[in-house]
């Protein structure tokens, strides 16, 4: 199924100069990128923002193809969809890559801290430059579904309907697991202090690796490699550095994530990940409608944590549907599974407040 | 409750020159350090092998001490218990560390490489050397486990009862795991490709991070850790190497095992782990009574798999006895939990055939 061109791609300088961050920095000036698909002033269904996740783009059909498309359940010519990549990307949008004009080059690692309430917060200016004061919906999965909460929590009256699919504060092992990536990249010294010129190839392969056996099951990883040695031929019973196949992979993982991403980027949009929180305060300010959604292999966002956030909703009035998808995908079931997460979304989309 | 000191302590220089290692390669000497609790020669429930998990030394009390000791389960007025350094470690056993007489210095990176069966049959020369020539039990966890499975495989004579915690071949997610442990070794420069002379401290402290998080379960790290800001006050808010607790004690551990044990002894053992398999053929040679004990939020050796490792047994007539703990301790549970494994221990060395 080929990905759809977005109908018009466009980037947004915002007014408020300079964007001041929570985490007390700020930036002299913040460009977002945006991609829409269909017509935001005649769509019928309204506008929907899909929040990608945390190497995603504004290209939603790119990532998630089995769902914006002609025909999909996000139709063009129903709803007019956009992407926006994230304050802090390497996609389009202001960060690390970005030129630092005071000092003539990229920001490296003197880009700022920012938070998923900076990112949203950019967002919601974003899209109010464009003229879009409502929202038929905000919709994520991972960090998407991170930034679809802080739109419901931050700006209540602006959207109906907020979707996130395995999302919730990040727990303990999450933290651990996004420490130990941003160690190793810290630990290579290609990264230079964050001033390198070529990647921090070792480091950022390896975050990348540690990463995807999060994001994976390992019932997957048991039924798609097994026990099986590389399938390049080399034998892992013979030297040191002979791979199962499962190694192979990983590494393959990550000399592709090396070529298409930044790593002080990656830094900047973990550490966003894992301050991430919500307390009873955040919640209690919600109107939109929540629909929640769980994956039942997630490692990284337990479905348990998911299902135990829709009570957290629930004991403050806040309107709230939990569903769980059952995947050996783990977290990157939101991804993997359109057609499971397909239903969930038409469900979060027509169901009526309860 | 003070580990109690061993009887006696021997390193025991192997006959059998060089040692053939079963990937092809070979050891002009081979010397391995014992641990004795107890008098093999009196003791009236014969002698009782303990093996040690990765990172172990023979002094099973100093690791075990709630399972070994005067009036514990393992107590050496009855049973006498025997630990032995494992081949490739670095606690008083030929490895890495050992000189190799024809450079004059340590082996580091052209140790050769080992498996858990070169492991058991170095243990058995040493045994019969000490005049042991019959075994009550083989017992370990972990890689410990392995031990005690390819003894009862490869010395079917020699042992009356085989019980391995958390123990089976290792699936993709594990090979997975190690995989990365051992990159981050391989890619820290300070490595030196195995001829340091200071550690790769950094990669190995990582390399440790990631196995911490495999051995332990989220839910025990939401327990201990949450979401809390690092006990030294830092706000991982704030600065992009402000950590959360479950961080700094990563760190912390990384730390730590960085002055106990060394980086070339660590890939060498985390390799043999990933090459331990058992084929049908294996199994069936065994005739010593099998104890598996599964543990139930072990991530590393998932409880299932273990309870598959006693149906293959089952179908090949071996006698098998599965049980299964439960605990939040995940794969740590065999050391963690030894009020929990003293009863499958306890049901491993009087049970019956069946």
């Amino acid at each position: 199924m080929d990905a759809i061109e977005p109908t018009v791609e466009c980037d947004v300088t915002l007014d408020e100069h300079p964007f001041r961050l929570e985490a007390g920095g700020e930036l002299p000036e913040v460009t977002l990128r945006c991609a829409w698909y269909g017509q935001p002033e005649t769509a019928p269904g309204g506008v929907i923002l899909v929040c990608h996740a945390l190497t995603g783009s504004a290209r939603v059909a790119d990532w998630w193809g089995g769902l914006v498309g002609p025909g999909r359940l996000l139709d063009p010519a129903h709803y007019a969809i956009v992407g926006i990549n994230v304050l802090g990307s390497c996609y389009g949008s202001t960060g690390p890559t970005t030129p630092d004009r005071q000092r003539g080059r990229p920001y490296g690692a003197r880009f700022p801290l920012v938070t998923i309430g900076d990112m949203v917060r950019a967002q919601y200016l974003a899209l109010r430059q464009l003229g879009i004061l409502r929202l038929t919906a905000v919709i994520g999965g991972s960090i998407g579904g991170m930034q679809a909460l802080r739109w419901a929590t931050d700006f209540p009256a602006v959207l109906d309907v907020c979707c996130a699919i395995g999302a919730t504060p990040l727990p303990a092992m999450g933290l651990a697991l996004n420490h130990l990536q941003r160690q190793a990249i810290l630990s290579d010294p290609a990264w230079q202090d964050g001033d390198y010129t070529t990647q921090p190839v070792a480091g950022l392969a390896l975050a990348r690796a540690i990463a995807m056996c999060s994001y994976k099951s390992a019932a997957l990883f048991d039924a798609r490699f097994g026990r099986r040695p590389d399938r390049s031929g080399e034998d892992p019973r013979k030297t040191l550095t002979g791979r199962y196949d499962v190694a192979g992979y990983l590494d393959h993982q990550g000399e592709k994530f090396v070529r298409r991403f930044d790593a002080n980027s990656y830094l900047v949009l973990s550490k966003a990940m894992d301050t991430f929180d919500l307390t009873d305060a955040d919640l209690a300010r919600i109107r939109a409608r929540i629909h929640l959604v769980g994956l039942s292999s997630d490692w990284l966002f337990p479905a348990a944590g998911v299902r135990a956030l829709a009570h957290r909703l629930r004991a403050v009035k806040v309107a709230v549907q939990y569903d769980e998808i059952t995947t050996d995908h783990g977290h990157d079931g939101f991804l993997a599974e359109p057609d499971a997460v397909a239903p969930c979304l038409r469900a979060a989309l027509t169901t009526q407040p309860t």
